[in-house]
């Protein structure tokens, strides 16, 4: 065990990250438990702010929550599509944003403000830097995932006031994002938002330098 | 090129994630400009909410900008000091927490929040969900920096607001984190915060059923 990395790997994980998709279109098949707790464990290794550690995970299963949500995210999108005009706005109906029904997994992940687990180190300035340790952590289990060969989507189009209360969580928690996990329909390189014609992928990263 | 990657790699992921860690202890020799923009293309593969792609970057390199914001983070840090008492400040006094005067690299990291990129899709009810693709990209980067052997140190003790004004950034920019870059003085399979005894990793994911 060392943490020397070869050049195969490094082309591996570049590859991975090409591959890595919002995904929205799901098989409705399960995951298998073990494969979901190998990638669930990628949020332990997470980096986060002061060791706070204060990622909070709701794993939603019954009908009835999976319907609040599922009301939610209709009634935001609704407000979404109502703001654009013209052909973005058909493009905008077109656009398939949640794999919601189809996902067989749904976790909701929150940020606990109030944990007094790293005794609010790196925090003072910028309290907001335990939400960002939340959505690193999203993001190690998302590659961990695309690396078994299951798909994540981040569903953001949410009311973030009435998911928190109608998942019943407690205060403090912040909500940070919803997703869905199951077996992609289909792996791409590409973005699925790039594919229907909605935007595209800049080609250089903006970098000034003072 | 195809989206299946082995158990070998799912492995070597793993230990990729193990070994990553905030370094703050940096040696001073230069990063070689091929490395470097190889771990920055990653920033180009991130998620980000309707294709916004709303990361900027600044490459911090005068002495001028550089003493502002080592300034800005003693500032901040003897703030946060005389928030503790007793024992936890005597400890906290002797953590270091940046590596800013070591590290040959630095980068403040940035989200337009502005920017007409993706026309707001995704981020109507979750505006912040840019800021979250900002720190999704910056995961991404500090993983593919580990795999070449560099060092990412995230500083977050800093006041905002004074960096903004410092950096001379654009309106609507949001800061999101500084981080420093360089090859680390050693590789830990443990977090520094925990070997300085300030804090443990959790041994198990929070998760609720509901």
């Amino acid at each position: 065990m060392n943490g020397s990395f070869s050049q195969g790997f490094r082309d591996d994980l570049a590859r991975l990250m090409r591959w890595r998709r919002d995904v929205r279109r799901f098989r409705s098949d399960a995951v298998e438990a073990a494969v979901l707790d190998r990638c669930l464990s990628a949020f332990r290794l997470a980096p986060s702010v002061g060791l706070s550690e204060p990622w909070r995970l709701i794993r939603v299963e019954s009908p009835t929550c999976r319907d609040a949500v599922i009301a939610n995210f209709a009634a935001a999108n609704a407000q979404a599509l109502s703001s654009y005009a013209g052909d973005k706005a058909r493009l905008y109906a077109g656009l398939k944003l949640s794999g919601m029904r189809e996902a067989p997994v749904h976790l909701a992940v929150f940020c606990d403000d109030a944990t007094p687990k790293g005794a609010g180190l790196g925090a003072g300035t910028m309290p907001e830097a335990r939400a960002y340790s939340v959505v690193g952590a999203i993001t190690l289990f998302w590659l961990a995932a695309r690396a078994e060969g299951l798909g994540v989507g981040w569903v953001s189009i949410l009311d973030p006031v009435r998911l928190c209360a109608d998942l019943d969580v407690p205060d403090g928690w912040g909500f940070i994002g919803y997703l869905c996990v199951g077996w992609p329909e289909a792996d791409h390189d590409t973005p699925e938002l790039e594919r229907a014609g909605w935007e595209m992928r800049a080609r250089d990263l903006w970098m000034e330098r003072r």
